[in-house]
């Protein structure tokens, strides 16, 4: 299996460039001396999330004569948007398969680019997708089982190494294993000596299980759904896991209590709308400290969409 | 009246590296296509707020032996935490005189950095000031009528000029006219072609007044007082009306709804907690669209410091 490489994602870096927005890294008052902690906030990305970085990157490279054929795509909602939003920057039509329970403001988001949204089953969304794909002669890009759409995401951890070399831990969120495949691949590349950690809720934690025992471990998609992370619901592909496997120095775990007060305390101190996939990061340093190395840490919060009802229940409460 | 000039402006820029954000330009998809708008979001400095560049800047500024004496400022809220983060940043004492009815998250937040509070009624905190320093030999550190301070607060302009060369309107916050000034100094300095306004609450609409008139028009503090935006209840000086009348084209004023609106609109389409007084920018940009030029537009999203119930009650309504 070829992995990805620093060069596939410095190529990436020059594709985005215009589209994605470079992040900057933000200082937090949530770390203490010897664990000060800084924000990657991709939940900025002009679709509230990294996925645009993936997305862009993989329909860029194909050729034009493909490309106009359309796109589909199957996701949890951040993806769908972010190939919504490539396709109409390419003026190509999209058509996004989501599980019915995506959060409205994901779905309403890709519509609004758009794209044809087809709502369905979770377990049957793949299938789907790829039955759309043969039918009509789009592409499918997947949200995470492609080297392109790795790579990609792997351009937040060129900007990271960048704008601080010394940098000691990287956390990530892991769901299907793209981001933390690409930013790990370019952190590892260009610190060798920081640590990178995935890091996922305790109630979809397949990847903590499987990178530990050193071998996927499937978990049912309805156990992965008890999580109110919605974007971290998916597991690792066979590509994506062995990036992992690569990369990665360990996988946490956190709970749902704690993500929610990630969240809450995201939007006080740091002034950030996250959703609850994109805060586990900050969950875990805050609640994990025995589990990871100190240092300078570099926490990425990957995206912000949010149902604005259910972000005010979480700010009140 | 000596005014400041890009020069000054750069030499700031110097000082306030590695300690200010340098905050990206965000696109969204607030804009129409004759329209188009980013925003600054100042929101994400380390306080929360543009003020850090400008305290930074002033107390950089000061000799070793003056700035041990201490630092003190009045201040509406946002600038008294830059000075005490300026101040523990470089290791001194700093007092903040502040209104009493500031909100309670930004007076917990200077205490947090360790500065020491007074409270006193609005009319009071210059004179107050003013007397803490003659008492300890501290120096005063004005929140906007001193030129390091508009200097620091016009290297936002700078890197909005750097970032979008061919910027076709700036609209940024109005109160004691720092920010204002700073940013349209830098602005017409290095796009000179760019149109640069002022926005604030139609309820503390007295630069709008002066500025239309030629002349200062001062307004009652009472009357200020009665904005959302807490942050906008000043008046500007003789030095930032001064630049003011230099730099802007216009002054342009929105009311408390449409400032809510826009809170609202920037929580859950660009993911981010803005004050009231931070939302005015965006305000205008939706509401004041037969007093504004056309083009490509960059608004100052000048902070984020709002008390988490009121926003969650702005976010459920």
């Amino acid at each position: 299996m070829q992995l990805i490489t620093i060069e596939d994602i410095r190529a990436a870096a020059e594709r985005i460039a215009g589209t994605a927005v470079r992040t900057p890294l933000l200082p937090t008052n949530l770390g203490t001396p010897d664990r000060p902690l800084w924000v990657k906030p991709e939940s900025l990305q002009p679709i509230g999330a990294f996925k645009i970085r993936g997305a862009h990157n993989a329909v860029a490279r194909l050729s034009p004569e493909v490309r106009e054929r359309g796109l589909v795509t199957y996701s949890s909602g951040n993806h769908a948007q972010a190939i919504a939003y490539a396709a109409k920057e390419f003026g190509v039509p999209a058509t996004v398969v989501t599980p019915a329970d995506t959060p409205r403001i994901k779905i309403d988001a890709a519509r609004a680019h758009g794209a044809e949204v087809v709502l369905v089953p979770m377990a049957e969304r793949e299938a789907r997708a790829e039955a759309i794909a043969l039918e009509t002669g789009a592409t499918l890009v997947p949200p995470f089982d492609h080297p392109d759409v790795i790579a990609g995401q792997g351009t937040a951890g060129l900007e990271i190494a960048e704008d601080m070399p010394d940098v000691e831990l990287v956390l990530i969120p892991v769901s299907g294993g793209g981001l933390a495949g690409g930013i790990g691949t370019a952190v590892k590349a260009l610190c060798p000596k920081a640590k990178v950690i995935g890091v996922e809720p305790a109630l979809a934690g397949d990847a903590q299980a499987g990178f530990r025992a050193g071998a996927q471990v499937h978990w049912a998609p309805e156990d992965r759904l008890r999580t109110i992370a919605d974007g971290l619901r998916s597991e690792p592909s066979k590509l994506t896991f062995a990036h992992l496997l690569r990369v990665l120095d360990d996988v946490v775990t956190v709970t749902e209590e704690e993500i929610v007060e990630a969240v809450r305390l995201l939007a006080r101190r740091a002034r950030l709308v996250v959703e609850p996939s994109g805060a586990v990061a900050v969950a875990a340093h805050l609640n994990r400290v025995e589990e990871l190395p100190a240092g300078r840490t570099v926490a990425v919060v990957s995206g912000g969409n949010i149902d604005p009802a259910r972000f005010a229940e979480i700010l009140s409460s």
